[in-house]
């Protein structure tokens, strides 16, 4: 249960008069609450109350983990057999009709939202929580900086134990096997996202899907993965070369390395997200690469992989310390080469820090 | 590309005088248009037009497999530094403005929606799409249900795997990892969901999170898994036990077993989706466990884990030849004995036919 948290979240709905949030993203539940779960369909919500009582609201065969979670407020269940909004209803007009509801309109369905609409006809459901579970999200608290750096160092192992399974003729979904296989042994319970190992041509897809292809002689192998840790994502990508490199392979390296290393130098306070993603994509449009390089520079990264902010071009959003992000450039030429170099990080107050410590200068497995 | 079903989705849209559909769920896109991806927080979206061109829309990054999937009509992307919306609005307006339009409301945020309703103000957005896709996915063809057995026959070498590393002292993370390692290694790529193991008083919480706690003798070790195999899902449970169970585990298995068997016997056409789920029940609370079977008895599969049907008390859905869903009693004592035993099926003329073949009788490991 995240205290300090609710409790800006609570400064936030004072401000704006709204009496009751429903947050309805599984990952911002997680987040608020301390209580992680995936509902598929069935329905898990939080929600929090400015005067009265905050529940949380999870299938019946969850109030039981739910309890012995951090979260310290009351949790309530229904059976597969009940109708969720009845009892959601219910427990809400115990203290009254709120005046004002607030939802997450990014991540709440347009049918869920018609049947709290419903149920509450007379609510102002206006509001959306959204922008501020962002804002709240993109500064993270020295604990959550931790949990970052735990995460990111399980994503060196997972790099040290994918470098160890590359030989000649092992195949892209061996080496991933292998990589997975190690760290769940050890207890990490998901990867923050399908691990990627791609090698030769297939690396030239930024979102390639790795198969039998095998690891051949003077081929590249991009390796892109994270895992979930204490709740908290990692995701990192290296791309090393099995033996000798051909001279053109090094040249696409080395500026995707130099974008990479520059982007980093100029995290600050004070340097825009859009600006980040000029100064890399500045470098590789300087080498004649710039149409190559066909995605953003980078994205924000908490409890889920994905998150606020979006360093790309035009984006205005100044970086504060706290913020932690990617700085992911790419080179993709099809049919020919790929190379991406990624580390997420997060903002100091002169500078940055990485998360993922594996070396960037151009590996050679032999 | 599913042609069949988008002909079916057109028939619905020519009857209910829909001009265009705005398909939003990835496995639903993946459903019709056989190019499947997860986008993450990037727009990618299916238009299904009732008399213009329909088209896929993906960020730019994934146009290329998009266009190299079973999808046969026009791609359109957009760049991470461009308003997918803008570009979406101008795609629907080269052919007018539609009339109506249908979204899906179970699986569209409400900022989604309003952003397309913002940009069509005289539009009629009052249709859902969602409950004809659910009808659509409801019935499989003959092609789905083979796919289905195809991902059935990987639970099964998943279960085997399993069986074989159950040691005394094994952990239920080796365990699972090792089931991981040996399908990755084979080629498939993702899980249905996280796979569980879980022994012991562990297996007495129906949704338990596997960890470090070892096999022991004369404890049972639950298996929940599934796998996706070109696009289809499985989804199966076995309850095993480490050297000779007690009686009470015996009793316990027994019950859930008759129950599982009863449900399975009961599955034809013409029975209702409530009246499976009473029939299980029934048995378990013939014996005065009925507490202790605190969820539903079965869900829908397909291209996602849970679909519809629903077997739930009180569902009035009739079932008909071509459904497919799980058959899954269990009965959870916490901290004594937890035992669940299912199979996905698919109902056939006179009955059914299960995707898993692993034994149901008790398998005792030595």
């Amino acid at each position: 249960m995240n205290q300090e948290k609710i409790t800006e979240l609570k400064k936030w709905m004072a401000s704006e008069q709204i009496d009751l949030a429903y947050i309805s993203d599984p990952g911002h539940i997680a987040y608020f609450s301390g209580y992680k779960s995936d509902p598929h369909e069935r329905v898990l919500a939080l929600f929090i109350s400015l005067n009265n009582d905050s529940f949380l609201f999870t299938p019946a065969l969850e109030v039981e983990d739910a309890e012995n979670s951090s979260w310290t407020e009351p949790v309530y269940g229904y059976l597969d057999s009940e109708d969720p909004w009845e009892k959601i209803a219910q427990l809400i007009k115990k203290n009254g009709i709120p005046a004002k509801i607030a939802t997450e309109k990014e991540a709440l369905s347009v049918a869920r939202f018609e049947r709290l609409n419903h149920a509450f006809p007379s609510s102002d459901f206006s509001a959306s929580i959204t922008p501020i579970i962002e804002k709240l999200q993109l500064l993270k608290t020295p604990d959550e900086v931790t949990k970052l750096m735990e995460a990111g160092d399980w994503a060196d192992v997972a790099l040290e134990i994918g470098f160890k399974a590359i030989t000649e003729g092992a195949k892209e979904q061996e080496i991933l096997a292998e990589i997975e296989y190690q760290l769940k042994r050890q207890g990490i319970r998901s990867m923050s996202f399908d691990t990627l190992v791609l090698t030769g041509k297939n690396a030239a897809s930024p979102h390639g899907n790795p198969g039998s292809t095998a690891v051949a002689k003077h081929e590249l192998v991009l390796f892109d993965l994270g895992v979930v840790h204490n709740g908290y994502c990692s995701d990192v990508t290296r791309t090393v070369a099995y033996k000798e490199p051909t001279d053109f392979q090094k040249e696409i390296y080395s500026i995707v390395l130099e974008a990479q290393l520059k982007a980093m130098d100029a995290v600050k306070p004070g340097i825009t997200a859009g600006e980040l993603d000029e100064v890399a994509r500045g470098v590789i449009s300087s080498y004649g690469y710039g149409e190559y390089f066909n995605h953003r520079l980078g994205h924000g990264i908490g409890t889920t992989v994905h998150e606020y902010p979006s360093l790309v071009t035009g984006n205005d959003l100044v970086i504060e310390e706290g913020m932690c992000f990617s700085i992911e450039p790419g080179i993709y030429i099809p049919g020919k080469v790929g190379v991406r170099i990624e580390d997420c990080l997060h903002v100091t107050k002169t500078g940055c820090e990485a998360f993922t410590k594996t070396t960037k200068e151009l590996q050679i497995i032999e």
